[in-house]
């Protein structure tokens, strides 16, 4: 019976992730839920789908809250529609509890693309642990390239880690400054300023945008030349009237062809494979310690820790060696591990 | 002549472990160091000295930059002293970089006790990772309980992860507030103050003290009451005059008196192995992955990843069980991890 339930199971997953291949942005939609939930069944149907992706091309928008990222995403995706390609957009929202209500009329916006099939618009909110977020944010990534995105554009909203990890996850970041003061000094802190691909200082009707725009090619031209000769551009925006949309659009196709003509696409798209590598690696030790913590192993690990009959060193490698014998006893009777394709 | 080497190595390191169970604070300071730097050889000397730990009360000092800890701290020393007790402080110092000067006076002020040879004082600076910083903390708590300390009194600087961190280290925590606007605000966002045991009001002759404290009190009336039962009280100290320092050990012995009491001492010990032993796995596997990246084994496995061969839930399964592997094969040859008692 249990056995029966498990195989109908699979085929609903198998068919969740196939109609994804095809084009289906309901499943899609649905595979998402399932990874921001960390629905188990939801990494079957990732390795599933994972040999289908690394064709789309990831463009990661940050900056300072209220600096327009959203209105220049829904910009943005008017560019890329316009020259045929199709869009995905991911709107990360760590901090929805706060600040929702603006944060949601800026969306809201985007909505005059969402009777577009070629647009395909999904948030994703913090639940836990911003870890979690990251890979929602991966995972994300990885449905909209297997449902043929040719761009996918990922808003962050907020500062932090997060940033970081996004920069890291995208093919080209933007950096969206405003003229406020400020602002450039909270991001070189946070150590965005030198992951950026390029500046865009947005709101540039307003007062002082030339003055950021001197301060910043000064400190571009002090900073050391990157190894792979890529002089980030700065543009000027309004995002409110879609002005230079036009031109930021062009200076991410040229950083597109840069990356391409000069190898360093591959570079970046194998690092971006490493670090998903390396926490998926964290994340099942993360799952393996949860499971053991309901029993009693860890308890009686801790028991000898707490009489010095052991140490952490000796204990941690027998839980390492109690992990990797649990994961051959489990990928031996089939139930995971093995790649689908 | 290798094993000669390593034999000899071998003896030196535990001539430094064996001097510090006899009370040798050259030979803890110089463990210490060991730590800090990664050493390998400390994580062994550790294993060694781990079973002879557990006795000391750790208490955390934590609060905003200028609040008046590192005085606190000072006086609080004089306070163990006076009922007889051994005292070690560990003063971390994320910052170092930047708040050098003030800093340093600070500590300077702490030296009248360094005659004392029952009084052990050692800062440790970020050397790069926040994460690393942790971990030797972790270390110099170990060595100054097996050095026969009594008390030891950790005391942070900044605030951020590393405060959460040392509030999970320690027995009793302090959150040291000022009177200054926006303090317990900031504190409240890092999630600190519910960490708290005690809180200390210091500068308290400076006005707005007292409605600090009916705004923690009212804060603390609001919020569920814990668990364990404890209240924690709320101290006013002036520790520029070591006004309010009886009070204040007082107070930290009384929570002390409940943990044991309520069986709580036990609970968190138990959690702090817990979370350390979860420390070595993950410092395992980093370890690991570093090594393994140097060569062409991970480089392949990226090469399968981004050519769709395989996914990155197979591919960290067989990470894992690469690294049991290469775990057992060490121990097998008696190189690492046995319990050295």
């Amino acid at each position: 019976m249990l056995q029966k339930r498990e195989i109908a199971a699979t085929q609903r997953r198998m068919e969740l992730a196939s109609r994804v291949l095809q084009g289906d942005t309901i499943a899609a939609a649905k595979l998402i839920s399932g990874i921001e939930d960390e629905v188990p069944s939801a990494r079957e149907e990732m390795s599933y789908l994972y040999p289908h992706t690394g064709k789309a091309y990831v463009i990661g928008i940050t900056g300072s809250p209220g600096a327009g990222k959203s209105t220049l995403t829904n910009n943005l995706i008017g560019f890329f529609r316009a020259q045929g390609m199709s869009v995905g957009v991911i709107a990360i929202d760590p901090t929805s509890a706060f600040t929702g209500g603006a944060i949601l009329g800026d969306r809201v916006r985007m909505q005059h693309h969402s009777a577009d099939k070629d647009v395909f618009i999904r948030s994703l909110a913090t639940r836990g642990w911003v870890g979690g977020l990251a890979k929602a944010t991966t995972g994300a990534i990885h449905v909209m390239d297997a449902l043929g995105k040719d761009v996918i554009l990922v808003e962050t909203v907020g500062s932090g880690q997060i940033e970081i990890d996004i920069t890291r996850a995208a093919d080209t970041t933007l950096l969206v400054l405003t003229p406020a003061a400020g602002d450039a000094i909270q991001m070189m802190k946070a150590g965005i300023l030198e992951a950026a691909d390029i500046f865009v200082i947005n709101k540039a009707d307003k007062g002082g945008a030339d003055l950021l725009k001197t301060d910043l090619e000064a400190m571009l031209a002090m900073r050391a030349q990157p190894a792979n000769g890529w002089r980030p551009g700065i543009v000027l925006t309004e995002a409110i009237y879609d002005k230079g949309t036009e031109e930021l659009g062009e200076e991410i196709l040229r950083h597109r062809e840069f990356l391409i003509s000069s190898g360093e696409l591959g570079r970046r798209q194998r690092e971006r494979v490493k670090l998903e590598l390396m926490e998926t690696v964290e994340g099942f030790l993360k799952d393996f310690v949860h499971e053991v913590d309901k029993g009693d192993y860890l308890s009686r690990l801790i028991d000898d820790l707490t009489q010095g009959k052991t140490n952490p060193h000796a204990a941690a490698l027998e839980i390492i060696r109690r992990l990797a014998k649990e994961l051959s006893r489990l990928e031996d009777s089939g139930k995971a591990g093995r790649p689908k394709a």
